[in-house]
């Protein structure tokens, strides 16, 4: 991989400017600041230029210049990657390139089911042009007023509909790529079978950026819902938030669209920081689970199918007691304590943040073996799991203790994290479920994806990108 | 790619047999016969030994041995391959890896609803584990008594339920692989989000076993079915077949489980040629719909919601008569007439197959036009178009004209697949929906896949496989 420029060469600059024009070349500080450092503020990086091409071309022509230059390029969307994915080190010698500019919905095929988005739709745009055509687009997730189509699908972002709908991956038919020697790619085919050679599209879903840079995608539609009814249930311990999603799946595994898993802890911290967030049951307990049915059947009897299952699981002594939403309104109202985690968590002081995952089966013993190693660890520390159960992929967070100085407490994000991926490690899960690698967690490759699996991809890096310029530092250690 | 020995140097057969034994090494005419040739007659190869290893640890050190000796290998399943996937070429150097032998189930978790099966599980074996378990693997197809695990996932198959369970790698989640070099890499892992690092799984799903040989996977599963419904449905014209399924799919889309679509010649044929197929119907119609509907819901309603449905297409004149199975038996009966479409036609005469795929919305256009081009091109010769329309996937089969000499309208071959693939590309379609590459279809690979995506595919074969050992001459040209 050949050294770059400290900066880019003028010549490099001004090609770029001729290219791209004003609108499409930023420089000024202040318009760059936004793009320099991520959401979490995890990372704070330099570049002297952001490129925002308008289009396919102009994005190809980009990224030959500066593959010709050897100069790094690090693709952005909404910028709003859990872990460092999208910001540039602090060399100062890598270029951002934004997708904000492409963002136009080429296509939307009723039929077909499809619709041909551009990387820099934001994954809410998308949702409510599927809307707008009776259809729906079921990727749904906490950034979803800002993550992009391209960013949502080079991180293989999951959410909370992936029990029924699948990761961004299952969403996906077809791909339109930048590659690393400015090659575009065209593989935006709207179909649902064709074995015509390896699956490229999949393996630059997921790839953060580092084998090219997605351009558009052809994405699958879903018949909108007509019903959809959710439950907020108190239960009795982890094993029974399981049996739970159980008997919801075993009715109809196609109904279940959602299934979120809440300490009491977190519960209790979203009641007291978010404004609007009541507590909708009686019953205060240690254990919450939310249900969510939907289905495209308008006689689908989805009322009658969840007071069944919940009649049943309070017979077993699963579920202590639960509230239905019976009306839009109280569903979302329903949403809302689980939404507002995140938010409560911040309120309440300093967090560590783990996105892991098991097999489904294991949800409960990675639960509690955590939450008792965290407990252990840091003494007074909150242990605030949530998630997607149905997934088995949940956040193991931890909230600093009441009083403890932020920065202490965060000085030990390491030993947290480690003490929580012993356990996932243990349980044959992954230390990455939906956030991806990004920077934050290249250094445990190594460790987690050694040996005849990383060396794979590391071949295949230097294939795809031999000279080593798109989003380098990125996934691979 | 260095030139391989003609035939194995005897020190290799003498190691092979060592790590093999007599039952995992087979070196007989006899015995190496059925492994020689496709089962449709395509191709005849040769080879100087079958390789049948007992477990991933033998398989990998076979791996080793031919890769140091630079002898390429072919991996086979079941040998069903439709487009001489498995079968050796002519030249006498390559070895034939038969998986037959590694057809263990190793776990199947009703909990976890996953079931990890070696490549030489047969498909009907691991659909009847599952349905011993209570639980559904949903991978049907025509071969499915003899293909196998490592085969379907190696092509990425697809079959008659893919328009509601997805193609093979839809149902995979892992997978253990020997590489190229010997190396095993497990990634057998139950997950349902893991984003860490390239997915290397879909790389070698659809791969032909050009990048490695899959030696396990693990599969997903579904809950049983408790409803079902199927009915046969004589339909005004293609137009109004797809109307049909845009009935089914927006009403409940997650019950439709396979919508077939079938000419009125295809359908006379099976009644013709096949004992116990009658026609169902006293309609006599040009073009008929087969829909299959099911719920895990033991309340599904699925009886009222295939009569609504009908009824309604009824009125708009879509549907000109249609039959609803009433029993197990009957549903069968009804699924036998488009199961048996191959064999009928095989009956009749030489036929002309081709797989391919278009957008959903466009397949009517893709059936009238590759019907009259086919009409135009044999005279006399008889479309047969039929299969997945749900898919956009439509076996546009052509049987000769009766009385013609079978050698001379099969030589007429290329001609036939040539005009069906232009109409299919002239519709965006793909000339392979589920069938592969194989042998068959490597020369069209440059015409429909080349510039930056086969530059690609061969950058990461070279990268994969630098020695050229797996299954050289599939996939790539």
């Amino acid at each position: 991989m050949p050294d770059a420029p400290a900066v880019p060469a003028a010549g490099l600059l001004d090609a770029l400017r001729a290219l791209l024009g004003p609108r499409g070349l930023l420089t000024d500080p202040a318009d760059l600041a936004p793009h320099l450092a991520d959401w979490r503020g995890l990372y704070r990086g330099a570049a002297p230029c952001v490129l925002r091409p308008a289009s396919t071309a102009e994005l190809a022509a980009c990224v030959r210049l500066c593959a010709e230059a050897g100069v790094a390029m690090v693709p952005q969307g909404g910028n709003t990657s859990m872990v460092g994915g999208a910001t540039p080190d602090e060399s100062g010698r890598q270029v951002v390139v934004s997708l904000a500019r492409m963002n136009r919905i080429r296509d939307l095929d009723p039929v077909d089911m499809t619709m041909t988005a551009e990387a820099g739709v934001v994954l809410k745009a998308a949702q409510d042009a599927a809307a707008a055509a009776g259809c729906l687009f079921p990727l749904s997730l906490g950034a979803e007023g800002t993550a992009t189509i391209g960013g949502v699908l080079s991180t293989n972002a999951g959410g909370n509909t992936t029990v029924r709908y699948g990761n961004a991956r299952e969403l996906m038919l077809g791909l339109e790529a930048v590659l690393p020697d400015g090659q575009v790619w065209n593989g935006l085919r709207r179909l649902r079978k064709d074995n015509t050679g390896y699956a490229l599209r999949h393996l630059l879903v997921g790839a953060e950026g580092t084998l090219g840079i997605i351009t558009a995608a052809v994405l699958r539609l879903f018949p909108r819902p007509r019903e959809t009814e959710v439950a907020f249930c108190a239960v009795r311990d982890e094993d029974a938030a399981l049996a739970l999603f159980r008997r919801f799946r075993d009715r109809d595994e196609s109904a279940v669209r959602a299934f979120e898993y809440m300490s009491g802890t977190g519960v209790d911290l979203a009641v007291r920081h978010i404004e609007g967030v009541a507590h909708p049951l009686a019953t205060r307990a240690a254990h919450y689970a939310l249900v969510d049915l939907a289905s495209s059947r308008p006689d689908a009897g989805l009322r009658r199918l969840m007071e069944d299952v919940l009649e049943a699981a309070l017979e077993a002594g699963e579920v202590l007691d639960a509230a239905i939403g019976g009306s839009e309104a109280q569903r979302a109202a329903l949403w809302r304590i689980r939404e507002e985690h995140p938010e409560a968590q911040k309120r309440e002081g300093a967090s560590v943040k783990n996105d892991v995952s098991v097999p489904v089966s294991r949800v409960p013993e990675l639960i509690r073996r955590c939450s008792a190693a965290l407990a252990a660890l840091v003494p007074g520390s909150r242990p605030v799991p949530f998630g997607h159960m149905g997934d088995g992929n949940i956040h193991m967070n931890l909230v600093q203790p009441e009083g403890m100085d932020p920065a202490a407490f965060l000085a030990r994000s390491d030993a947290i994290m480690d003490a929580v991926n012993a356990v996932v490690r243990d349980l044959d899960g992954s230390f990455s479920a939906e956030h991806g690698i990004g920077r934050l967690k290249t250094d445990m490759m190594e460790a987690w994806r050694g040996g005849a699996e990383l060396d794979l991809m590391r071949r295949i890096k230097a294939a795809v990108d031999p000279r080593g310029v798109m989003n380098p530092g990125k996934v691979l250690p």
